[in-house]
């Protein structure tokens, strides 16, 4: 079986691209899409992210077999609650949240009745907003899903088969170790960019002006990731404490290490450190998750 | 006086692309190069990255008006003693390390009666070696100046000149003053990231390759920065080390603080925080130093 009619709940980044997705992917498949601001619901009437857009959540999902909550992770509940008394017996309820234990405890709270399987698909930008999405984001991008247990294997397989109709390739995992794999590959990576952009421009030795001016020696590529969505980040924080403190505490240590061998001027510890990460970026190149331009300098982008 | 003969000791990326630079935009002035290692110079033959390629450093800089050591940071003592004694008297000698404080007294250690004028031009990429550089390295980046006291003002007028032929933009600054801002702007920067790709390769509970393959989520541009050289990495860090420990305390305090946030469930600390960064990621859009297109989800690389 698989889906003829989708549902899209929030139409910022990622639900907007869903759309966008589906209708160039997946021509004979339904959209219909809602968001809380009416404001977004007109842009994203304006640039067609979904087939029809409704005023009202649970007119939104009337009649569709899968229904993708594209909302802040803190706002999911809430979202779910509100589609309940337009979802059809039978129908899928999945999401896009960037963490995977809260949200599947949200939704089984808010939706008892119903059949959950969440899902993350690892791929985004720091824009968001209804303007902000675009066909290709899932392309060559991996997709998370994260069945609880019981969850029924043949919708399963149909959620699998509409992410592999996006271009995604999907994974399989359970909900507690997406949220320490993220914490390591996203989660952190988000915290350390916020926290360095915001020393930085609280100096008073050093202007604003020119942490700006000088941002090319590796800087502005921190604050490309420190300009994503307060509100999401805000909630993924909230949401998926426990991973990100202890992925933290491991990143202090090393980082504690780290300052030992600069007070000590311990040459031979730190170059066999920064040797070390070079294969880890060979790797990531090798498997299509980036490229070998070099954007540092970004001799391409002139 | 504008320089006419050019000498460039250490032929990878910098010396490359000043090199190529040199030929694309200055087309009056004569190059010679030399590197300490013969498969460079044989590959710097091949590129053209200079006119002449010496292979001794005192005739490379034979009847040069201006040398630039383009060496790590560490070996630029000993890159300057191996040049003394082919140097002209009057012959300015420069150089680009990311560090100044350290470079400025080496030098002035190394040559006691030659005029030096340290530089740092603020360019680069995560590739080093005779085949990473090119001719549009230095195009709308800033050069930083530090000239000693007593430096004669003609001769810093004449360096300026010269930079602003490759493209660059010209600031002075006084070496101390230069520390510090890059500390900030670039060495913590590739601190951080070279640590958290370290910590992240090292997890039992997450594998590499899981790593690797959900990079997408914000670390593989961490991953970018921790693949540049660990030579020049760690003399960076044995050269500036106050002004790295100095700024390395303030962002571990920032840290600790965002630390207590996350685990008191802070989302109003959070939210002020991360709406804060947004507004220097404009900023630097605006002043050309990046620009708007989204890396982190590649859709214009596609
Ligand atoms: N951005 C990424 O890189 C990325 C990547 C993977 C997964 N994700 C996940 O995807 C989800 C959406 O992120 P996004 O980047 O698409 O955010 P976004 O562009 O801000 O879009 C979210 C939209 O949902 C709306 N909304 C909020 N509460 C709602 C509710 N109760 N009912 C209906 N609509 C509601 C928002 O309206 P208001 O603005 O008025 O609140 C906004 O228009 C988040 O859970 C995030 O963790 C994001
Ligand atoms: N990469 C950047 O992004 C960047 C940006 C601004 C400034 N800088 C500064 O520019 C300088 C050069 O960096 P780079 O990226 O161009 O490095 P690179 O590509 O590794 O080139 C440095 C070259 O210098 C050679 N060398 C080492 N010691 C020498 C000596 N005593 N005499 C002659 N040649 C010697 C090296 O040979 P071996 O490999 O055999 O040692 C190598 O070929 C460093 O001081 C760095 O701090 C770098």
């Amino acid at each position: 079986m698989s889906f003829r009619h989708v549902a899209i709940i929030g139409l910022g980044l990622l639900g907007g691209s869903i759309g966008l997705a589906v209708k160039e992917h997946l021509p004979g498949v339904t959209t219909t899409g809602y968001d809380a601001d009416p404001k977004v619901r007109e842009r994203a009437r304006q640039r067609g992210l979904a087939g029809t857009i409704a005023d009202d959540p649970a007119d939104a999902v009337r009649g569709a077999d899968l229904v993708i909550l594209c909302v802040p992770v803190g706002a999911m509940e809430a979202a779910a609650s509100a589609i309940a008394p337009g979802l059809k017996p039978g129908a899928v309820v999945s999401d896009v949240g960037s963490s995977k234990i809260s949200v599947s405890e949200s939704l089984a709270r808010a939706l008892p009745e119903h059949v959950i399987i969440p899902a993350h698909p690892v791929a985004g930008t720091e824009q968001s907003g209804p303007d902000a999405g675009f066909a290709s984001l899932f392309h060559h991008r991996w997709c998370i899903i994260t069945p609880p247990e019981g969850a029924p294997p043949a919708k399963v397989k149909s959620l699998k088969a509409f992410w592999r109709g996006l271009g995604s390739t999907v994974e399989i995992m359970d909900a507690d170790h997406h949220d320490r794999v993220l914490a390591v590959t996203s989660h952190i990576p988000h915290l350390i960019a916020y926290t360095i952009v915001g020393t930085a421009s609280d100096l008073e030795e050093v202007t604003r002006s020119e942490v700006i001016k000088y941002s090319a020696g590796g800087f502005r590529d921190f604050t490309r990731i420190a300009a994503s969505d307060p509100v999401m980040w805000r909630d993924v924080f909230l949401n998926n404490r426990d991973a990100v403190l202890d992925m933290l505490d491991r990143f202090l240590t090393d980082l504690a290490m780290m300052r030992e061998a600069i007070k000590a001027g311990d040459g031979e510890m730190m170059f066999d450190q920064f040797s070390k990460t070079r294969a880890i970026r060979r790797r990531i190149i090798e498997h299509g998750q980036d490229d070998a331009r070099p954007d540092f300098g970004r001799h391409d982008h002139d």
